[in-house]
């Protein structure tokens, strides 16, 4: 039995880890940590957890955590993770930190664009990124991984293919990607009221949005060479889901069966991607509440462009469920294991 | 492994049962009727089950059905199970009706409320109303489960224990409820369309509701006197959820603690009943997905009535998830095989 | 040309306000209060007013305020009309209140319902309740009006002719209403964001909601006798819209066409109140953005109970629209200037 | 007093332009045309009507109506119009034309695109396309308007002034564009029932879509040169509102002031177009109800494009509300009349 201690429990990212661990034959929660919330129920602040979950939110003490717990997840804000991380910790732990304090191997990147200075520069070379389809190898042997962001996620795992391929021109790549709500987190902020949200979309952090150099960073790595792009969040009104629309010039003309061999190439045999039928667009409705990537595409002859479209759940493929993929793979489990779950629709 | 067939595979309850069933470790599904969409892969009509579900629809075909299926579940219009019914099928395998052709003894009030005749009215007598908190024997020896509807079985569960002990005025009582749309079915109608139902909420069946003699029923029988009652049904702009506020006089004046002690007595020993701490309401939210019924209640001093608040998830616990729990009964597996569904929040 | 200030001119009902003000032809806004907001642009805080009005907000002064309008508007929250209004100000200017201060005749009920002390009790007799179909004479010559709460103009209305004429029993009434989310204000509750309304449909503040006791000072005048009633509020994932469901017993049995005559003796020349065609159920979704109140009815010969169902826009009838149509009898003008505005669906 | 006639009046458009004519102090509406509702009344269909209309719905006898109609609006599905338009009847009466059979100039393309033969090539010439901000003059004089589509308003109008002043390379140009699911029409169909729709983003149409031929011509005439571009539409759960994201490379670096210059010069003194303050993104909640075009944008120095955006609601500027504008300009009203709506929030 794996114990895992969460801080960060009462975020929607955290709570939806709780709701999957619960399902998972080799964990045991032994620590809900939430500062917001300390000596509370957790089942009080989420009551789909009523008679399921009997336990108290803890404050966030590391190095207690570290004695009792063989993983520890950091569903935390920036920041964190890097303050409280230590090879104290390190050497009794394993951690998974769903923030973004270990993604971007270049430190003064991450401090540009997250506007605080890193507190622990010394384990970003150690941190792999938690991206399973790519890197599965590394995360098998990590101490520390470094959760995906959401978005990143699904933009990555949608462009991947044809940039390691060489299909798609870099410099024409343009993500414009759509999220619901609960990836705006649960704090009381006017903007995400029910009011405010509902019957309404809208663009935000446009050209200045902190996953922008995560997804370039990643499919720099994938095409072998620099890769700068317009990424394009907006807020849609629903609770999960997020979609990302990417368009990009062919370097050559191809057809829709040479690009659809190469995405079966890389993700065949993938448990947690699902590569639709030829024409089919991905639809957030059909992997929500599960760890399923829906992808699909369409060439323009017209234009010489692809666009190509992804979908997952943001607080699975996108937090909590990758994270959980990410245990599997640290603790030598099949990397399926409590993450067989149903799309619920509708 | 039980073999489980399903007529109307393709409607929500349908398409519920699919997935629970997908997740129940000893069944196996035989049969995906459809009649709208035969020989159309199950996973082109729910994409949520794309590299789930393989299978193809196949057509209504009960005699070859009962041949290959231990049990076969009707989710599907009244009239259907009773036309198609015979002593034949049922001496070859089980059925779980989840239409209304045999929730209902008295055979007139069926066809005065569904207006259509009753096409095998030798089987009223020997069907079992499938609400497990409260026929659990009788379902374990059943061939024929007719499983109630999803008003009903959360406006007689929330009033049962109070019914029972003669706490309430039967005549006093009203239910006011509140659906998502789920529960109008899959069928193309303007009234159902996304901006006829968004933005609004509207009651409707005033007083003519098909669910009120079912309840009424069901209420008599435990109440001991025949019940009459007002039950309305309103529309909610969100896919799944019922709740239902029922207001009934005390007979006399009782405390909190006193009707606590009495749900207590009847339901603490149910898995899928939760008693919410006294003064606490339920939501649809906090049972999304699951087959929980969430029961709370007020008891007002200053008008001598009692609110009693019921919440459970329309195509779980209302429809396909006590169709499972009634087949686990009938089965002799333990009751909550397949239904340990954690709510899916946000 | 009337010149309006408003105190609390950013909260929801203080924006609506300026909307219809902004398209009324006799009334000029002077000031836009909102403490929260000083010298911030009006149209900054709400966006739609971008290009329409230019002005900034303004701190709260109501005596510097007395000297500029000629009536404010009080859209705050319960206890500040009271604590500032004087008789200086009263001497200068009309106060049209939107919160709960002057509602209630008896000091007690109010500070017991809301749990604070009355500041100034001095003008509770004066003040005049402003539910303009009923106390149409005596708010034409008011200086000080008390606009009706949301939920009560609905539910007030929807019951108050068959409360007058005797027909139904007082004791048997039960308020079964529903709300959209922007009657809980904009104020930055977790409570209120979107991920925790969407989806989820609530009971709340069950047999403690203060606009109890205001219904029931209301329905005891019409009924001539002394009203407790069940009133139990639901929140509703949409933005706009309060519907209520009522429920009494019949004192003696009636016709469809009777009760009908009763609507539309009190109602059938009222500008605002559409009496629906027997036997259609009020939506709120057809009274969007417009100061119409919906009614319809339906009697249940078997329970000897009626079913009325009221639907209003929260915002307008029961707030902002309302209030205009109060300055308009105030003022002598029609009363429907500035309020003609046409239900926007879908 | 102009007296108009609706041809699809009950449709969702059609609908909205009865709103809108009902609040014009110009116009009396004499033909509320539908096939499919003839003889019932209008406000049965749509009951926001209900003491507003009284008149009954029509057959389309475009002849009849001609005689009596000094403008018809033609708010039905391509194909239509240019079945029935005739010299006879626009030398009587002026016609709007709200579906495609007009708005595109090559006859190949339109039949190509719509898959369906044009019926009246003839006068196509003639139309002018209802762009009011881009071809006022010519709106002016016409006899036959093509009211252009509500992707293709918000397109247009946002990428304009850039692509007429050679700003952008329009080689690179994508439009990223999400609707309401009232641009999808009142017809009863799976795909948009609420269950469908809610708790879901998709794109469909995807490099087919018939709104891009549109786009691309009148933005060819802008630009000087063929304009080939990707158009992606997507479903959003809200009922009104469209929000296009624009992205294209700027042919030399220009900075915000620049742009802003060459905005204000174009759209400065447009009534319905409102230019954000520098940094703002549009939101379709703060359009939605009126006539206006939000437009807002943001230059990536570091990619070297810029992201334009522009918001409307796609049944007033998108659709009845441009319609009611070109009718203004035709009758030489002020171009506003009965369009100072102001937009409706929350």
């Amino acid at each position: 039995m794996i114990k895992a201690g969460i801080i960060g429990a009462t975020g929607y990212a955290g709570a939806e880890l709780v709701r999957i661990l619960t399902g998972h034959k080799d964990v045991q929660i032994v620590w809900y940590g939430s500062r917001s919330y300390i000596d509370q129920k957790f089942a009080d602040i989420y009551r789909n957890f009523f008679r399921i979950v009997d336990a108290r939110c803890l404050d966030d003490h590391m190095e207690e955590l570290a004695e009792e717990a063989d993983v520890i997840f950091t569903a935390t804000p920036q920041g964190y993770c890097a303050s409280v991380i230590s090879e104290a910790i390190l050497s009794k732990t394993k951690i998974i930190d769903l923030s973004a304090d270990f993604r971007i191997k270049d430190v003064d990147i991450y401090e540009k664009w997250y506007g605080i200075k890193h507190q622990s520069p010394q384990f970003i070379g150690e941190a792999v990124y938690g991206l399973c389809e790519i890197n599965r190898e590394e995360i098998r042997q990590a101490r520390l991984v470094a959760n995906p962001g959401c978005y990143t996620t699904c933009s990555i795992l949608t462009a991947y293919p044809l940039a390691k391929e060489g299909v798609i021109d870099m410099n024409t790549l343009i993500v414009d990607a759509k999220s619901g709500t609960s990836g705006a987190g649960r704090g009381a902020k006017v903007a995400n009221l029910f009011c405010e949200v509902n019957e309404n979309i809208k663009a935000y952090g446009v050209t200045t949005h902190r996953h922008t150099p995560e997804i370039e960073e990643q499919l720099s790595y994938a095409a072998g060479e620099p890769v700068l792009l317009n990424f394009t969040p907006h807020l849609v009104p629903m609770n999960r889901g997020i979609l990302a629309t990417e368009y990009a010039s062919l370097k050559k003309p191809v057809t829709m069966e040479e690009v659809g061999r190469i995405y079966q190439e890389y993700y065949g045999g993938e448990r947690f991607i699902r590569l639709l039928e030829p024409g089919t667009c991905p639809e957030t409705r059909w992997v929500e509440g599960s760890n399923y990537v829906d992808i699909g595409f369409q060439i323009d002859a017209r234009t010489g462009r692809i666009v190509m479209m992804g979908a997952i759940d943001n607080l699975v493929k996108g937090a909590a469920g990758q994270a959980v993929q990410n245990m599997n793979l640290m603790f030598g489990l099949p990397e399926n294991e409590g993450l067989d779950l149903v799309p619920l629709f509708p």
